[in-house]
């Protein structure tokens, strides 16, 4: 999704909308991370489209920010956004805020942000393209990228270059359904891979090993009661090596393993990285899942290994993809 | 996978090893059949490699009889065979045939076909080739080609390309888990796709719908035993009108449908096409797996509405995308 303007002079911006601040970075031609700057997402508005005007002057705010510091008005400009985004930047589906569904980012940030070439992108497959790049997955053409937070992002390097698919959606990786009668998604089906292998899942595992006893330290950690556990609890009390919470952990990387044996399946990496919050989780969540991989990907012992490693951009991916993709344009 | 000789006059020859037959096609520059032949697959021998040696002498055998009659001493040949196979030609793993992993066709092929460009690949993916260049995948660069028949075969089209992955083992998209307390899969693991959405899964409904007594004119087709349902017995009834056969097939679709919403969710195609002997139900199968992928995709109505369609090649499909693989080398 592109739009006007000339070639800048090899600064890029890029901006990552997430749900509490816009956080956009300046990235040089080395990319190296020149400038920075943040404001907070604008959520109070009841009305969609008026959610999509405010942000989209917090991302014109951004740009003026870091356009003070490094004075680049031809810098092109990558915008990372969640959701369903279609090739003309409209944001089509968006099951977590069904309110912003409609909203035309192409339309409200090019108003706001003139005379500058503007690209859109889901946000996930922005930070997919800056571990490909800079991160955990240089060196890999064949990639797959799992962030793995409240939900499931996904992005899938093919040949180096970021998978969009047909339409815009390709790497939808957490709303692949791995169990039909598993509990409802907010996307409207079940069994959906991010109830299982998220925060939130992480969380009703939790919650079921400690209804059934299992769990003595967790259910402490969460002052008592075994409804009030979450993710949080469990990864606290595995780091103390807590065998029921290391047993949860288990449990939750044969969930991240099964998803990624059918990414496996369909795409066939030779990588993947894992990234979000409970990555930070670090060889507690990786060592299972690597477990849990070669056991269950089809053909395993006859195949080449491939790596799970986890991500190294952190909190900056998206924005960091966002300003790579916005100059060097490497999507499929 | 490809070795030696010049490039052809614009014949190309294209190989399908099956479980019964070697089929052979001589393909113009046209993409128009000018000759075709076939031998029977050898498969009575004990051990693996014997029966590699066995099947590359019949795959010669063709090669010649192609010969005999078009004279293309210097046409390349491709040649599909079923399983993992890696990008040197070495099948990794096969779950149905366990006998013939290891079994290395370039070198047993190479050195029974002498002098001429031999490229190997496995035979969903060059039946999805065919699709995309002659049949019912024609203009679609993002496209999945489904085969439907004992398992699920399978092919993935991205940008016009098809996708064979890092290692060679992408597109094994019938090993998908979608249920992971299913039924038992020869390739080790519980509720693969195929365990579903095959033949054999028609079969499963269609007991299960038996034993619980709402299936007689199914049953009767059987010869009055419930337990000897098999899939053939539900289509014929389902072309009748047979209200317990048609519901039968309504269940087969949704679960043809939620393996293609998967595959929607990591790949975005455009088009799907659907193949395999399931396939021959037409409408009766196509009608139902629609109505499921429009109720199942994430984002449905909200996005654009893909077509799915049965595929236009037939049996030839596997040699003829061999075939013009081996002229073209239009794989990813």
């Amino acid at each position: 999704v592109t739009s006007s303007a000339r070639p800048s002079s090899g600064i890029a911006f890029g901006i990552d909308i997430g749900g509490t601040k816009v956080l956009g970075v300046a990235l040089d031609d080395g990319g190296q991370i020149v400038a920075e700057a943040r404001v907070p997402t604008p959520t109070e508005r009841p009305n969609g489209h008026e959610v999509g005007a405010d942000v989209a002057e917090a991302v014109a705010a951004v740009v003026a920010l870091l356009d003070d510091e490094v004075h680049a008005p031809n810098a092109p400009v990558g915008v990372g956004a969640p959701g369903m985004l279609d090739r003309n930047g409209v944001l089509r589906y968006a099951p977590n805020l069904p309110v912003a569904a409609g909203i035309d980012w192409r339309r409200l940030i090019g108003r706001v942000v003139p005379g500058r070439t503007v690209l859109i992108e889901n946000d996930a497959n922005f930070a997919a393209l800056a571990e490909h790049r800079f991160g955990a997955g240089r060196g890999a053409d064949h990639l797959v990228v799992v962030t793995l937070g409240t939900g499931i992002g996904g992005g899938i390097v093919i040949d180096g270059k970021i998978l969009t698919g047909a339409y815009g959606f390709a790497g939808e990786i957490g709303h692949q359904v791995v169990d039909p009668s598993g509990p409802r998604c907010p996307c409207g089906r079940r069994g959906c891979w991010e109830r299982y292998a998220s925060g939130g899942g992480l969380g009703r595992l939790a919650r079921e090993a400690a209804l059934a006893g299992t769990l003595g330290t967790v259910v402490h950690l969460a002052g008592g009661d075994p409804e009030a556990v979450k993710g949080e609890h469990v990864t606290r009390a595995a780091v103390t090596g807590d065998a029921g919470a290391l047993e949860v952990m288990e449990q939750l990387g044969w969930w991240v393993a099964l998803g990624l044996t059918n990414l496996s399946a369909m795409v066939d990496p030779e990588r993947i990285v894992l990234g979000g919050g409970l990555v930070q989780a670090g060889e507690l969540l990786l060592a299972p899942t690597r477990r849990a991989y070669a056991d269950l990907v089809e053909g395993g012992g006859s195949r080449p290994e491939i790596q799970i490693v986890a991500a190294q951009m952190g909190e900056r991916a998206g924005a960091i993809g966002a300003a790579a993709a916005a100059r060097d344009g490497i999507l499929g």
